[in-house]
């Protein structure tokens, strides 16, 4: 591809898939420029800096989260069920956009993000107030313990976020199974009860 | 402290302390003689390369996790209480040692470890490995259910390993409350049962 025809969403992919393979900070402008077959005088033209394309790849994966769940939240009203699919469209989008979310889980740090870290803990904010909010609601109604809902959402955002360090799209499961699972251990755990053995 | 005082131990904490919070590649051989508070050509005298500091801080992080798993599993044989075990060591060594966990975590990659990328991944493969295995004689032994204990392993170390992007020691939660929540959870889930109704 050349100049030309570099649209934004290529540019940011591609940022993406170098920063997660070798790291923000060892990944330079000419590694881009090469991987995008365009001179490294030119990527400058597209874009001001590679925090900028920190900062572009963080926005993109948090504002991601954030609309699936603003949609399952507003369209949604039976409190299992919203957080089934809440599960659903983080765990598919971890697994559709893994270098976005590689580099947004992994690079994104206050030193790396300078003065927009504030924006993405921002957006990061809203969305787990999303999943808490959807926890506490499932524990209003009754259908969940009374748990921590703060723990509880970190529990569950630990299991999915973690996929960045092992999940492959080549791997044994699916999106939609590994989805199945996180939701089931969230809801059931892994013990056997009484009533499971017919008692 | 001045060089002849200098103890690995010491040397270890204050790098893994600085590639934690500056990220490894932009943290400087400069950076560390400063905060050990040697000049900068000392350094050299006590390791010879970043590569180095980072190898040594991601193999203690797998020792620990590995000596204390396999005391474990040498001297508990009551399934649900040695997988227990498990999750309070982790958690309590994770916290203890927040630097070097987030530092092995975050900033061990492939292109980070370069030469000893294989020999972390072994041990990392080795407590996977145990902690596998203390599910999959829990399902034998009946207390768990038919669950993948590959895919149960993960969900239990991203809960316990995300702890590295939020945990706090000043946070309102100890170690041990912390433990107790991830075993809850894994074992009991959120959901509330029929039982707890009393139906």
């Amino acid at each position: 591809m050349r100049g030309g025809n570099l649209t934004r969403e290529h540019l940011i992919r591609v940022s993406a898939e170098l920063f997660s393979e070798k790291g923000f900070r060892a990944a330079t402008m000419e590694d881009i420029a090469q991987a995008l077959g365009i001179r490294k005088g030119s990527i400058y033209y597209y874009i001001k800096s590679k925090e900028e394309l920190l900062r572009e790849i963080s926005l993109r994966t948090m504002n991601m989260l954030l609309e699936a769940a603003q949609n399952i939240v507003s369209s949604i009203s039976h409190p299992t069920k919203r957080i089934e699919a809440l599960i659903d469209s983080h765990v598919r989008l971890l697994c559709e956009n893994l270098d976005l979310f590689t580099c947004t889980l992994r690079e994104l740090t206050p030193t790396n993000a300078g003065p927009f870290w504030g924006e993405i803990v921002g957006l990061r904010d809203r969305y787990e107030s999303l999943i808490r909010w959807a926890i506490r609601d499932a524990k209003e109604k009754r259908v969940l313990k009374e748990i921590d809902e703060k723990m509880a959402g970190l529990a569950l955002l630990g299991m999915m976020n973690w996929m960045t360090r092992w999940y492959s799209p080549n791997g044994e499961k699916s999106s939609r199974e590994l989805a199945q699972i996180w939701t089931d251990i969230f809801f059931n755990g892994t013990g056997k009860r009484e009533v499971d053995n017919g008692v």
